[in-house]
């Protein structure tokens, strides 16, 4: 997995900044696995019905989406980082459906970066991450905020 | 589980109605697992590591938390109904955090059942969802749209 690490801290998250990063085969036991545990439909579970579907083929739940691409963002820069959370999600956009045999990356751009008003240790960084795959099409866009914590008593 | 169903097909879902469904018990061993896989910040995976951090606990993912409501949501009303998937999510809030033993249920809220203008076998349900803890606490708010098939060749 390619890593962008190490990102430890609020500071370190500048505005305009723009990073490609991850490498997630997707398999298919994978795909069915997580639909059938929680979102059993049958275009996430089956070929035939994918194929039926407006997906055009077996194809992963967009949560499972949404799962994969915090992995990778794991792997890329939030572990050992000073992550402290989230508030949520201010939009998520299923461009186009992801396939078994599928390879994802993540585009990251930071959006905003500033100091909590409540928090004096905490930053809040906001994100757009495109999920993107071995053809270089995005099949996922997401924006949202995550909180890091601030460096205290070292030089800006 | 409980179940509203059956919800067979778009003009089912009636604007302005608010159903409360499921019941979903969470489990250290899921947290942790999921976490494992997804989203393995300390916080989601070590007890000491939660109550050290601002969720006061181990705490699960976020997008645990919304891999759960999907699962409620397809108990609930989806499997066996026309859904054809989803454009994205307009709006996730992490309200609360999530805790092992907490027992989760959903209340939904139909805002507005429009048909698709370039589909017309298809229309657009927009939901809010709350998922809810055996508290009443809200922990998480989502809205999002879902497209459902539409009874053709019937009396309406």
């Amino acid at each position: 997995m390619t890593s962008i690490a190490p990102y430890p801290a609020f500071e370190d998250f500048v505005p305009g900044e723009i990073t490609t990063y991850g490498r997630y085969p997707v398999t298919k036991e994978e795909v069915i696995e997580y639909a059938a545990e929680f979102d059993p439909q049958p275009f996430h579970l089956d070929e035939a019905a994918g194929k039926a579907s407006m997906l055009g083929g077996l194809a992963a739940s967009g949560w499972h989406s949404c799962a994969i691409m915090m992995r990778i963002n794991c792997d890329g820069f939030m572990n050992g980082s000073t992550s402290m959370g989230s508030s949520g999600i201010e939009e998520v956009k299923w461009l186009k459906p992801v396939f078994p045999g599928d390879v994802l990356s993540v585009r990251r751009e930071i959006l905003e970066a500033r100091p909590s008003a409540s928090r004096p240790q905490m930053g809040i960084v906001r994100f757009r991450f495109e999920l993107v795959n071995q053809a270089g099409e995005v099949v996922m866009v997401q924006v949202n905020p995550i909180f890091f914590g601030r460096r205290t008593g070292e030089a800006a």
